[in-house]
C-alpha cells in the first residue's frame, strides 16, 4: 500500500508500506479523507513541537475518516462498508487518568502523526474497534475526518460548561475559533461574538452564525464588548489564538464569576497576566487538552445538520499533492482555514 | 457608645456615637471580639486598597462576634443573651450575583470596614438577624470572630473542590494560608504540604497538621514536592501568599488535571506565567474573593472541635489599645499570625 | 381598575379593585396576556391543591406579561413602554435557599395565584422590579406571558444536565412535555423521543420536532424505545405526565447511569416503583419544584427564534371571557394545549 | 494450591488447584484476608442473587487483600513483598463507561465470586497490576481486605456529594451503613444520625461516632429527626438496609432540596413511594452500585488513621474454617457485623 512518508522537516514522498495485519480487536480501514492540522505543518516546517521531536521518518496526518474494509474477528459493532471517524490517541485505559474518565491526560497515550507514531496519510491503517466511530448514512469521509477538529470545539464548550443563554467571546476565527462557534451555536448559544484580524475567518464566522465579528485591527476589542454588554463582560471567554494580546485581553473581557478557556497553545506562553483582576473578579481560567469522549456527540451533531462543518474547509487536495498541499498551507495560511485531502484522489 | 474612629491613615481614637437603633428584622450585637485583618492594616497606613479609599472618617474592623441584647421585632431566630458571629457583608438580593447564590460578587454589597461603611471596632452594633450566626455553647466570641478567615480557609476548599486522599500543596503560612490547611485538614485530607519563608508560621503549620513544611528559604519548593509526590505533583496547590514567585511556582506544582487556587493578593498582581505549562496538563486555575454560604459549616466545624481556630491567634489587645494593636501588628508582620482585639478589655 | 375574582370554586366575575400603588422598587405593568394554567382550573374546580386551599376570594393567573406604565423611583432598568415578564414567586432573599441560590425552595415565597396571595387576572399589577424581565423588541407578550411555563422547561433540562448529543424520552406531551421538548432541542439534543396517548398533542410534538412521537395506546412504550436505543435506553428520561404508569415506566427507559426526571405532579402520588433496577443501573432520579434564574435565558432564546413558543397555544379568549375560557378549558382537555387570555380584549 | 470450592449451595471444601500463572501485567498474590460479605452468604445458601446464578462450582470470597510473590514482567509499580488490596472488578476499558470514568457500570465486568467468575477463597491469584493498591507500611492486610466494603462507604458519599457542615442520617447501622458512617466522619461531617433495630449495631455506631443512634424499635424515626433538625430533616438521607420501611422513610427525613442516597438493596425491591414529597422538596434520589476510583482515598484514610475500619470486624476464622464462617454468619446475622478469613491460620 502507498503511504505519504516525512523523511525529514521538508521531505515526503509517497513510499510503498506492507498492508498493515488487524489485530482481534481491530478493523483494517482504507483512508478516504485527512484533514490538514497545524502540528502536521508545523512538523513538516520544524521537525519538532515542545518536547516531541520527530527523529525518524514519520507519517503525518491525524484528522482521518474512512471505510471499513475488513474486521477482526472479536469485533462486534462494526461491519465490511461502514464509514468510520478514527479518534487518534489511543490510551492505555490502566492509570488514573483512563480509569476517571479522562483519558486525554494519560501519558502513554499512543496519538497519530505524534512521534513516535505514524499518522494517517496512509491507504490502509488497522485501527482498534473503539476508537473507530461510525457515521450514520447523511455523512460522509471528508466530514468524519473533520470530527477531529470539531471535537476540540466541542471539549472547549465543556471545559467552559457553556450553557443555552450565555454570552461569549471567542478570541480568534481560525479553524479552532470556528469550530468552537459551531459547538456554541449548537448547545443553543446565540450571543457569541468573535475577534480576529484576517477578514476571510470573519466572513467565515458570520457565515456560521456570529452575532457580531470584530476586526481586531480595526476596533478595540474591549471597549467593544463592554458597549455589546452593558459594561458586564461575557460569561465566556475563549482565547482559540493563543497570542500575547488575546491571553491578556481574556481577563478584561469576563464577567464577575465568569470563565475563561485558553485553547490556543502560544508560540511563546510566558505572559504577563493580570491576576489581580482575575481574582477581583473570581473569575476561573480553565484550559483545553485535546478532548475526551466526544467523538459521539460531535457527529451527532454534524449528522443531525446542527453543524455544517465542511464550511471550514477552503482546500482539498488529492494523495500524490500532499507535499504541496502541506506547503501551499504553510505560505498561505490567511487565505486558508482547514485543508483536507481525500485520499481517493 | 463608644467607637475607634480613624480619621486619616495613622490616625485613630476612641470616640462617643450615638447608639445604634435597630430595625424589625435587626438585632443590637455588644461587639466582644474583633480580629485584625491585613486589610485593615493597610487601610490604617496607606489609606486605600486599590480603588477602595477611605475619604472620611471611618471605623476599621470586620472579623466580630459578639452578644445580642436587644432584637427587632421581626427577629424570630435570636434571642437576647446568644453570641453570634457577624458575617460582614450585606449584599442586595436582587441582583444576578445574589440569586444565583453567589452573593459574594454582588456589586452593590456593604461590607463591613470597606469604604464608605463603618466596621465594628464599636461598643455595639445594629445588625440583620440573617448576618448574625449563633454560636452553639462550645464556643467564645474569640472563636466567633476567628469566624471570618476561616470562612476564607472554607471558601478557598469550596472552590478547589479539595476531595478526601486528594494531596495539596499551600504556598505561604500566614493567616490564610493556616485557615485554609485547617479547612483541608477538616474535610478529610491528610496530604498538604505548606510552604513560607518565616519559621514562626511554619512551626504553626506544623502543630495545625501539615504533612510537611517546606522553608522556601532553605529548600527549592518544586524539587522537594516533586520528590514527595512522585514527580506527579499535587491534586490542589494554593497561592496563599500572592507573590511573584508562589505564583509562577503553581503551574510547575500542580498534577495533570489538576486545579490552582488563588487567594492571596499580590502587590503586584500582573505576573509572567506559562500559560503553555498549564494547557498541556489541562489545569485549572480558579480564585477566591471572600466567601459565600459558609459561616454555618465553619462554625459548626469549630463548635465541634474539628478545627481549634485560635492556633492562629498570635496577640491579643484590648478595645483601649486598638491603635497600639494596628501598629504592633504593622512593624511585627514576622512575629504575628493574628492579633485579636477584646473589646470587653 | 378590573380584576377576575373568584369568589368560591366555580364562581368567577369581574370586579372593580382600587388601583395598586408602587413602592420604590416596583413598577406598574398592565397586564395584557395571561396563560392559563392546570393550577388555575384545579383551584376553579376543587378550591384547592394539596395543602393550599383557597380560603377567600382570589385573583387567579400566574403566567403573566405587560406593559410598564410607570417606576418606582429606585428602579433604574426598566421604563415606561417597557414590555415585560413577570416571574411570579417572591421570595424573602434571606433564608439559606434564596442565599444558595434556590430560591425556589424558599418557604417563604409569596406566588401568584397560589393562596393567599392574588395572581395576575387583573388590569394593573404592582411589581418588583427585579422581577419584572424585560422583552427583547422581537418579542410580543403572548410570548412572554408563554416564559412561565417555558421556565418549567427549562429548568427540568438543567435538573437533567442535559447535554448535546444525549437521547431522551418525554412521557406526556402535554403543556409541559411539550415546552421541555423545547428546551431540550434548543439544547442542541436531537435524539428526542414523546408519549402520550392523545394525537392533538403528539402532531403539536411532531411539529415542534421530537425525533419519534409515540402514542402510548397504540404501541409499546418500553419496547419501541428499546428498539430505537440498541437496546441501551436513554440518558435522560422526563416524567411530564405524573401518572402511575408514566412515573413506572421511567426505570425501564433509563439507560446504565442515566437519569430521571420527574416533572408532572401525579393525583396519587404514591406509586409503587422498582428501587431495585434503579440500583442495578446507578441511575438516578431528580425532580422539579417551578424554577430558578432561568426567566433571561428562556427570553434569549424565543427573541433569537430558537423556540417558537408559541406553538403550544391552542385558544386564545378575552379579559371578559376568563370564566368562560376556565370551563372550556376543563371541560376539553383533550382538544386544549395552552389557553390564553388576551387582557386587552 | 488450596481453594475453599462450593459445588452446590450449602456445600463447600477445601481442594487442591494448580497454581494460577501471571501475565506479563499481572501479580501473583497469596491471599492473607478475605472478609465474608453478604452476597457470599447469599450464594451460599440460594446459589443465586437476582440474574447471577451459580451454576458450576464457584469460589467465593470478593473482599481480599495478600502479598505480592511474584511480578509479571511489565510490571512497574509493584514488587515481592508488597501488600495489596485487591479491587474485585475488572472492566473492559472499552466501552462507554469506561471511558467516562464509570467504570462500575461495565455491561462486561468480571466479579470476583460474581458467576461465573471465581473468587478470592484461595491462596494465591494472578491479578492485573493496576486492580492491586498497595497498602502503606501503617496497614496489614485485614485492613486491605475491608477496604472492599469501606469503598462501598466512600462511593456513597461522593454519590451524596457530602460536605462538611452538613447533616445525614444512615438508616441501618449493618456492615455498609458503619462504613458509611466512618466515611462521611473522614470528610468532616459531624451531625450523621444512624437507625436500626439490632442493638450491638447501633453500639457499634455510637464507638465510631455517630452523633445520635436512633433504636427504631423504641423510637419513631421521623419524629425523632425532625426534633432534633428543627423540623427541617436532614440533607443526606442514606438508605442502607434496603427495607420498605426504611425506603419510605427517606422522603420524610430529607430537607427540601436534599438528597436520598439508596444504598442497600431490598430483598423486594418494588416499593410504594411517596414521589410527590420528593418533587414538593425538590429532592433528588441517588443509588450506589458498588464504587469507582476509590481504593486509593480509601487506604489513604485508614493509613492516615482517620478510619480505624477493623471496628466493624467481630469474627475472625481461619481458611480450614470457611464453611464454618459462613454458616455461622448467616444463623447470627445479629451479633455479627463482619466476618473475617485470615487465610493464613
Amino acid at each position: 500500500m502507498k503511504a505519504a512518508l516525512m523523511t525529514e522537516p521538508g521531505k515526503l514522498s509517497i513510499v510503498e508500506r506492507e498492508m498493515p495485519q488487524i489485530k482481534e480487536n481491530e478493523v483494517l480501514v482504507k483512508i478516504e479523507h485527512v484533514g490538514v492540522c497545524g502540528s502536521d505543518l508545523h512538523y513538516y516546517e520544524y521537525g519538532r513541537i515542545g518536547n516531541f521531536v520527530v527523529e525518524k521518518p514519520i507519517v503525518l496526518g491525524h484528522e482521518a475518516a474512512g471505510r471499513v474494509v475488513e474486521t477482526g474477528k472479536n469485533v462486534k459493532t462494526l461491519r465490511k462498508g461502514d464509514l468510520v471517524a478514527l479518534e487518534p490517541g489511543i490510551t492505555c485505559g490502566k492509570c488514573e487518568f483512563c480509569k476517571t474518565g479522562r483519558y486525554n491526560l494519560c501519558p502513554d497515550v499512543e496519538f497519530l502523526a505524534t512521534p513516535p507514531y505514524d499518522g494517517a496519510f496512509v491507504e490502509y491503517i488497522a485501527y482498534p474497534e473503539d476508537m473507530c466511530f461510525k457515521l450514520p448514512p447523511e455523512m460522509d469521509t471528508m466530514e468524519g475526518a473533520l470530527i477531529e477538529p470539531l471535537a476540540v470545539g466541542f471539549h472547549t464548550a465543556n471545559q467552559a460548561n457553556a450553557q443555552i443563554g450565555e454570552s461569549a467571546v471567542i478570541l480568534g476565527a481560525g479553524c479552532i475559533g470556528l469550530v468552537i462557534l459551531m459547538s456554541l451555536l449548537a448547545r443553543g448559544l446565540r450571543e457569541v461574538y468573535i475577534t480576529d484580524i484576517i477578514d476571510l475567518r470573519l466572513k467565515k464566522a458570520e457565515e456560521i452564525g456570529a452575532k457580531k465579528c470584530i476586526n481586531a485591527r480595526e476596533s478595540k476589542v474591549v471597549e467593544e464588548i463592554m458597549k455589546l454588554t452593558d459594561n458586564k463582560g461575557v460569561d465566556i471567554v475563549i482565547d482559540a489564538a493563543g497570542s500575547k494580546i488575546t491571553t491578556q485581553q481574556t481577563v478584561d473581557l469576563v464577567k464577575r464569576g465568569g470563565r475563561i478557556i485558553l485553547v490556543g497553545m502560544a508560540a511563546n506562553p510566558v505572559i504577563e497576566y493580570d491576576f489581580g483582576k482575575l481574582q477581583a473578579k473570581e473569575a476561573v481560567l480553565n484550559t483545553v487538552f485535546r478532548y475526551r469522549n466526544i467523538y459521539p456527540a460531535a457527529i451527532k451533531a454534524v449528522g443531525e445538520k446542527m453543524i455544517d462543518v465542511k464550511q471550514i474547509v477552503t482546500d482539498v487536495f488529492g494523495f500524490s499533492e500532499i507535499k504541496k498541499a502541506l506547503e501551499y498551507n504553510i505560505v498561505n495560511k490567511e487565505k486558508t482555514v482547514k485543508v483536507v485531502i481525500d485520499m481517493n484522489k
